[in-house]
């Protein structure tokens, strides 16, 4: 068994103890993640970039693993491979971004 | 090597070819994650539960592969062990949601 | 004075009060609607379309209002008109939606 | 007529030429308002604050004022009047918020 589904294992558990399936329909799954997306974004408002980067390490680690969880467990709603979706968006993205246009650069891709 | 480390090499390799790393300081990371959680829930905008179930899938890979992207770019920038954090969350929210109580109920736990 | 000059007077003395305007940057007040905006997401999360008319108005009050201002204090900082901005963008949005195409559709225009 | 009731007049117009009231359930406007939210926030990604002082006005513009629409019709569904209810909110905000306590500084009141 890979580690994802180790993960994805342990999220679904979790999940089924309490019987929220229910609850769990992809409308309100990708609304979860940009609610604990705003809860990380949180530990760094009003903050300097140099200050978040002291900013308690606790603190990133719990919001970041809820955005995680559910974004494994909608991933895992669809029958999606985790590695698989990133390896594609990885690839889509590099001819977006060729790499002597992106080179050192931010810009989005619209604007290159 | 596990899969989740294939998939971080993988985003970290598309990073350095651009010398994008300059940029991917932690605030920045966060915030990417919500916007392309964002872009995620635009997908299900003035629709239905029953609605959203039907949007292409092809969409939702694309928009959740960007948010695990971010995301494992920034657990990667800190050290962070995915599946160790998700687990210690787990355990955490099995406390603050005990089964006996939070069975069949989509209530926070601070108004449990 | 306008009741829109009347709000933000009352915001800026709040906030001048506090020597906060140090930390309202452009990209923080920004962070911060979106911050608010989330947590007004949360009173509906898990909930249906049917669920969410039924929840506390004054839990949604108090979120509303803090990303109104928010929303103001950015406008002010770069002394932005707020109705002159609406009503700009309710033109736009006409263009972009013709009545005859986007009646009874909430297809977004890209899409048309 | 207050300025506030012109443009609410406006945006309501807009919709019912559309039709579009059949959307604008609370949970829907409200996920409306932190998707524009992140298209805002999206003009700052990967910026440094100064940068960011730098970014085109007429993009903000157009950013801020879908964030006041959304938030506008939201207040009219609810009978919202919005200058009470930021006023609330300012008071509130005093409460946890005193001059002494929080001048010069960023820290969160539950942290205060």
């Amino acid at each position: 068994m890979s580690n994802i589904e180790e993960i994805i294992d342990q999220l679904v558990e979790f999940r089924d103890d309490r019987n929220w399936e229910q609850f769990h329909n992809t409308k309100d799954l990708s609304l979860a993640i940009s609610i604990e997306a705003a809860e990380l974004n949180e530990l760094f408002l009003w903050k300097t970039i140099e200050e978040c980067e002291e900013v308690d390490k606790e603190k990133i680690k719990d919001e970041l693993a809820d955005i995680f969880a559910f974004a494994f467990l909608l991933a895992n709603k669809h029958g999606f491979d985790v590695k698989e979706i990133v390896s594609d968006k990885v690839k889509k993205n590099g001819l977006k971004y060729p790499v002597e246009k992106s080179r050192n650069s931010a810009t989005k891709y619209t604007d290159l």
